[in-house]
């Protein structure tokens, strides 16, 4: 599908950080750009205080990587910084081998729509040191913000239980991309369409809508705005019902339904989108149901996230269709997820891996040394038993998980499958993108199972001889 | 420059919400599409509970216009979609006349970095009611979200007083472009450079950073790799020294500035990231300025915003250089401003304006009727007195202000001018967007000039006859 490459137009092989460059200019000045390492990318907490996180963003990560090289544009722009003895930056002996240089890393990780835990390694980057360093900050970009949406809109379409879901949030949306990467995440997250038109025509994904106030306020009369409506697209009724005031709006709609009826079309619903919404629906559902309109879809849309959809279940709100914007595509509560990425082992030509820890006086905040890739073990009857980060180049690991939060669990025997798949190797793309349909399948998959796992003895952690590697590590740093 | 163009490869005139386009089609359908129509785009509550919001974005949309086409890809896609009969949603006669439709409205826009308040009319559009209707959503999701951005950058500059504000929040924007145009709003809101280096080409922007922990953490030791950029980059030499312990990171930090004192270049600064940065700078200060490294700046990061800031500074940090990330490009605290575009007024071929108003039980979200224009007054001493918000297709106005905190006050005989200025005449632009470094100026100086303003005093409100004419319309609505 190519879908970023659709969007944009500009090389995005400078949608990074400077310091990335200037590292890279570091590195190779040093002689040391085309030492072998390994960086993860990982979260360290879920987002919205949640049981765990839905990965997302992969799709775009593998198009911006296969057309990663530096234009002579970008190139000449790069040539134009200077520092602060008003000398250019770069020399031209960098520039060129920028401009020359071909993506050639190893990418492997975790598919979209994987329920994911903090400090699991989701992507890992192997290959020249200058390369895994200069494609981190949209890697981030990227992942972090996807990982964010699809994240929220499970928790959303969860707690709308088998109600549909629909995403409004592009007029509200962090820029352009904001929204069309929003809409994508949110139908992987579990939404079940979008209003998004662009998203729709980039990524397949069903789009709806209807009509918003200002048409009814273009006549002079509620009532025959529905009725124009209804003459224009008697195929797609659904009729905003609050301009003036709602519960006559409903009786105007239940009206002009009588006359569509007629002509065997349907009143296929209405929207509520301001007021009590709980009071609203049930007095919109009466009046819908004395009229025969038992079959009419109540929508409702006005700031809602989890936590309304929640609330007005609870006081028994007769609303079928969640319509969600803003709260959904910026992620209201938490609008970043804080990933990060960290290298974790990097070795020059014939020696061995030199494993790398960041070290902070917040122990959460302590990466994790090694090649790392994730085993997840199941029980006899298909369901999870827990995760097991281990290290790839210290041979077979020992199916013992030293759990974060301080048990010791033996997994080994278990059936299991690693969650890092290949990506890439040495530079080409070896993965297919599932459709954006099969990705979603697979969230709704995965949220199923583990909402029946118990999370106070599914273990997550290190395999034990990596635990006990990092403890050895930190204390080698903390002496020398 | 064309920076939406240079970014976009795909026609953005699908970057809508899917009723945009059946609500178009209803007008064309009836008969209605051609009738004038005047909407406003405007927010309701300053951002962040502020005095004022700083309005960007302008130039993104004039873009956005000058290309608005649906193209033969556009309409196929929207000839595709179906209704709840499985029939298409559109026929054929509209999709041609889609895409031979071409932009034909006046728009009107107060210019990017002026200081602006609720419930002014911040871009008019006037023309036929089908186009006014069909650029909504990118309006609305260009529009909020920039003047969100430059809206937080200016409070965060402003907190930082006469220090020097960096923006670093690619990594965790909401998406590529949520990056880019954040960058650019940051940037006219007052910050002084960006890490971004794409933004920096295609906007202009000055482009700053050094090197992270990674870099740190790919040496044996600290000390080997401040040696090593200085070596590399001695002209751009900003040391992060928090990876493994924060003072012997500055005291490592001095040793390398003192080589690179003896080949003539600087010791530009050290940077934190993580600690207790008030304690932190101080000691930092204190280690630099005994070693004779009193022009060494010392920049501060971690989640900064523009009550850290305040806070760091009320507690004496030795900071004078702000990194501002995640914070700042997602406007944390409230990750979207609920910018609306409201119906004001439309006339038939040979009528008179039919004023509109959408009404609700909440009287901030009552919206105000007319073709608007804002008047702006000022004292003798060239300070602003107040802001009127007027029709301009009622006459002259009497310029007394009936203000929205229910104050009568009469600003005629003053000087004054229109905030609204012309952006588009019959559909070809006739504006010339400032270059990015004027807009940023003139946020500094319009910041410089509201910061004297007694807010007890300033009255923003309606027109005392638009303000009338505004009641008399709910009335007949509500009595109808």
């Amino acid at each position: 599908m190519n879908t970023l490459a659709q969007r944009y137009k500009t090389s995005l092989s400078l949608l990074t950080d400077l310091y990335q460059l200037t590292m890279a200019y570091g590195y190779w000045r040093t002689g040391r750009h085309n030492e072998e390492a390994v960086f993860h990318w990982f979260y360290r907490r879920n987002p919205f205080k949640g049981k765990w996180g839905i990965v997302c963003g992969l799709q775009d990560v593998i198009e911006y990587l296969e057309n990663f090289r530096f234009t002579p544009d970008d190139v000449h722009y790069l040539g134009s910084l200077k520092g602060a003895d008003g000398q250019h930056l770069f020399d031209e002996g960098f520039l060129n081998y920028l401009q020359r240089m071909e993506f050639s890393c190893d990418i492997d990780a975790v598919p979209e729509g994987t329920v994911v835990f903090p400090h699991e390694p989701l992507i890992r980057v192997k290959g020249p040191l200058i390369q895994a360093q200069l494609i981190e900050t949209a890697l981030l970009n990227i992942m972090n913000f996807q990982t964010l949406i699809a994240s929220k809109a499970s928790r959303i379409t969860r707690a709308a239980g088998k109600d549909i879901v629909l995403e409004f949030g592009l007029r509200r949306a962090q820029g352009i991309d904001g929204g069309l990467s929003a809409s994508r995440a949110a139908y992987i997250g579990g939404c079940h369409a979008t209003s998004n038109v662009l998203a729709g025509r980039l990524y397949g994904i069903p789009v709806k809508g209807t009509h918003a106030h200002s048409w009814v306020m273009g006549f002079d009369q509620e009532k025959e705005a529905f009725e124009a409506y209804a003459k224009a697209m008697p195929n797609n009724c659904i009729f905003l019902v609050d301009t003036y005031d709602t519960i006559e709006g409903v009786k105007n709609a239940i009206e002009v339904g009588r006359e569509l009826r007629k002509q065997g079309q349907r009143l296929l619903g209405i929207r509520l989108d301001s007021g009590d919404l709980a009071e609203l629906s049930k007095q919109a559902r009466q009046l819908l149901d004395d009229a025969g309109f038992e079959q009419t879809q109540i929508v409702a849309s006005d700031s809602l996230d989890e936590y309304k959809i929640a609330q007005l279940k609870a006081k028994g709100a007769k609303i079928t269709v969640w319509g969600v914007g803003t709260r959904l595509v910026t992620a209201n509560e938490q609008p970043a997820l804080g990933g990060v990425y960290k290298l974790a082992a990097i070795r020059k030509p014939n020696e061995d891996w030199a494993y790398k820890v960041k070290l902070s006086e917040n122990p959460i905040k302590v990466s994790n040394p090694g090649v790392l890739q994730v085993r997840r073990y199941y029980m006899s009857n298909n369901l999870p038993f827990g995760d097991m980060i281990w290290n790839e180049a210290a041979g077979k690991p020992s199916g013992e998980i030293k759990s974060f939060d301080g048990r010791e669990v033996v997994a080994s025997g278990r059936s299991y499958q690693e969650l890092l798949k290949p990506i890439f190797r040495a530079g080409k793309s070896v993965y297919k993108s599932p459709h954006i349909r099969d990705i979603r399948a697979k969230t709704l998959e995965q949220v199923r199972l583990f909402s029946q796992v118990n999370f106070e003895y599914y273990p997550i952690g290190l395999e034990k001889g990596l635990h006990h590697a990092k403890k050895e590590l930190i204390n080698k740093i903390r002496q020398s």
